[in-house]
């Protein structure tokens, strides 16, 4: 008997209803004759509603307090669903993060896991029960209660599915798969049938919400096959596996895009050593995570260094930077609030030259201004104004074919 | 350093400013230099909330499950606490069952604790931390969650502080302490400073609802002082002790009443053995809960079997009452649903005559028909019409002095 692991995020448990629907289709896969382990999210805005009330509290909740008060979002969900697949009849019983053998170190709030004990689960198993574990939580070595942070319950999953040998990691959400563009944005994005991890995770990164970055380089770590597809309909969803058919595939998989950006560069920068620490340390301890960076070649013994910041950090992030730039006696700061990101990504690129060129070409052609550059072997992406975004994938997915079969 | 624990209820921790004044009162306590365990119950109509959705999932939810969902309530409740007392400036830290390390037997839904490892919150208070313990819940040797069921918190509260050897368990509600009868119904009725456990327990059983009946009784096995006060304000409360000053007291102690009584009378059963049983067995798997049972001397073999539930289940307990009736050749069942129950309570009462022909008088006089007598040693009850039962507390609060202080 093959063993799956489905997971099932925070809108798919949002209501009795909803509750009951994840209930029918785990006893589908169940009724195909597989074991189930389910790991499921908080339901619909508990997590964000916990939130609140602790800060109404303290300004400041203690992170190990506000651990534990947000690892009984994802107990309550388990619980009901084990009550809804009883009610149809079927064995169940909810775990909550210790009870499931899930380790972790002690960094509340974004602990990483150890390790998993998986003695009871497989107990379960044997009994013949599904086996629903609380997603997104842990415990220390002391029994003290750890939440993984962002990616929590993803991460739950897929690190079930490695220690317990299963087929596949399912991970059912509000969307069918992983499109060659975000459909939202074009309705002739196409939905993959499968993907590589290196792709996945340059997707997730670029703008791709469907499953957390971290979740996936899990995955490629125990090579787990993670299937993202939709807990409202039928449809088959992607399959993020190692890549087995690359040279026969389309070389650009999708387009990414991105439309919180925002840019400073500082101008004119002294080329020495040790400046650019001087400006990304203090940005990491003020909690400001910047994105792209590019320090263009020097002239005159000055450079000018751009990076990126989420629009919400635009502002913070000046108030660390202008001091600093002042200090180090570069020009000044300039900023843009109103940019955007756009990448292509494929895995057959690392191989194959062109397709910078064509990219940029496609883009000059539709008058779209590049303002930064970067790569990566997988991935070439350009930051362009916040009002391009939408032409430039569009322009991107027909220059690049994507709305062609593979 | 003495300590104390303190256990607030639902309507004490209901929102975040009640969370606030309970660290007010708690930080109180400990800057007059004691140790501080606080167990708290879930928050306002979280538990009622709660076991609604169960009921959304499933008619007959799974007791496990049911029981893994409602201990996330205290342990809400609990964290939420610690964060008030961490913005207050004291170190506080909140424990799950489980981490307190309260062991019970796998009954779900009225599990028993059957010992607790005080290990962890001994650690906690040495560290100079404030305790707060998640009320109504323990663990199973398998590491499974269980709940206490009715009166859990003070359980949980009063088992502490055996265990940890406190001074006192201090039980913090919406009323100011024990009175002689109940202040809603009769105004004048006056405040107790202290009670014997043996007292308590009939108060609570005949119509108090100021702390459970189970955390009573183990008060008096482990000899640990409950104190009853309110959350809401600095009044001095009552103190649930061993009798000390028996002798000086008023014998009569307070006036318990009950408006929700319904009664059963199976006419003319055949008096043979094992008719009771015959009864009270199917009503008890029927899971009616019988009060109060009366049984006429037998005349002419045969006799008046009378017992009084609930009025909700004075319906369900007809229907199964009825056809036992007939095939046990009883002549018919009769009920009323519209009485009460009017109690006078005192350790006193038990060493000194007279008290029940008092009541009696009491009642004539009044015009009020007595329906039902039973006694304890220390308890005298009278079943009446539920109209009269304000009379009926009011006439016997004066007749015993009740209004005087001791």
């Amino acid at each position: 008997m093959t063993l799956i692991v489905q997971k099932y995020g925070g809108t798919s448990v949002a209501g009795a209803s909803r509750i009951k629907r994840v209930a029918r289709r785990i006893i589908k896969t169940r009724e195909a004759g597989h074991q189930v382990v389910v790991v499921v999210s908080a339901m619909g805005d508990t997590t964000d509603d916990l939130v609140k009330m602790a800060y109404q509290i303290n300004e400041f909740p203690d992170k190990r307090e506000l651990d534990v008060l947000l690892s009984t979002g994802e107990v309550v969900a388990s619980t009901l669903l084990a009550m809804a697949l009883h009610g149809m009849g079927f064995p169940a019983i909810s775990l909550n993060g210790a009870q499931a053998g899930i380790r972790t170190d002690s960094a509340y709030s974004r602990a990483r896991i150890t390790g998993i004990d998986p003695a009871r689960i497989l107990k379960e198993l044997e009994k013949g029960s599904i086996v629903i574990v609380a997603g997104f939580q842990g415990i220390t070595e002391d029994l003290d209660i750890t939440t993984l942070g962002r990616g929590g319950s993803d991460t739950t999953a897929v690190a079930l599915a490695a220690i317990l040998k299963a087929k596949t990691c399912e991970r059912y959400t509000d969307v069918n798969g992983i499109y060659t563009a975000d459909p939202r944005l074009l309705p002739e994005a196409r939905k993959l049938t499968e993907i590589s991890y290196e792709e996945m995770l340059e997707m997730v990164t670029y703008g791709f919400k469907a499953i957390h970055p971290r979740a996936v380089e899990l995955g490629e770590v125990f090579s787990v096959p993670i299937l993202v597809a939709s807990s409202f309909n039928d449809k088959p969803g992607t399959l993020i596996h190692k890549e087995v058919s690359m040279e026969i595939r389309n070389k650009v998989r999708g387009i990414a895009h991105d439309l919180d950006v925002a840019k400073i560069t500082v101008v004119r920068v002294p080329d020495r050593p040790g400046i650019a620490a001087q400006i990304f340390l203090p940005l990491a301890e003020a909690g400001i995570s910047v994105d792209t960076i590019v320090q263009n070649a020097s002239i005159d013994n000055t450079t000018d260094l751009t990076f990126t910041v989420a629009k919400s950090q635009l502002a913070g992030a000046m108030t660390v930077v202008e001091p600093i730039a002042a200090s180090i006696g570069a020009q000044k700061c300039v900023s843009d609030s109103d940019l955007g990101k756009v990448s292509i990504i494929g895995s057959g690129m690392q191989n194959a030259p062109g397709y910078a060129a064509r990219m940029f070409d496609t883009l000059s052609k539709e008058n779209i201004n590049i303002l930064l550059i970067t790569t990566s072997e997988i991935r070439i992406t350009c930051i362009i104004e916040e009002a391009r975004v939408k032409d430039a994938v569009k322009a991107l997915h027909r220059a690049f074919e994507l709305e062609k079969a593979e």
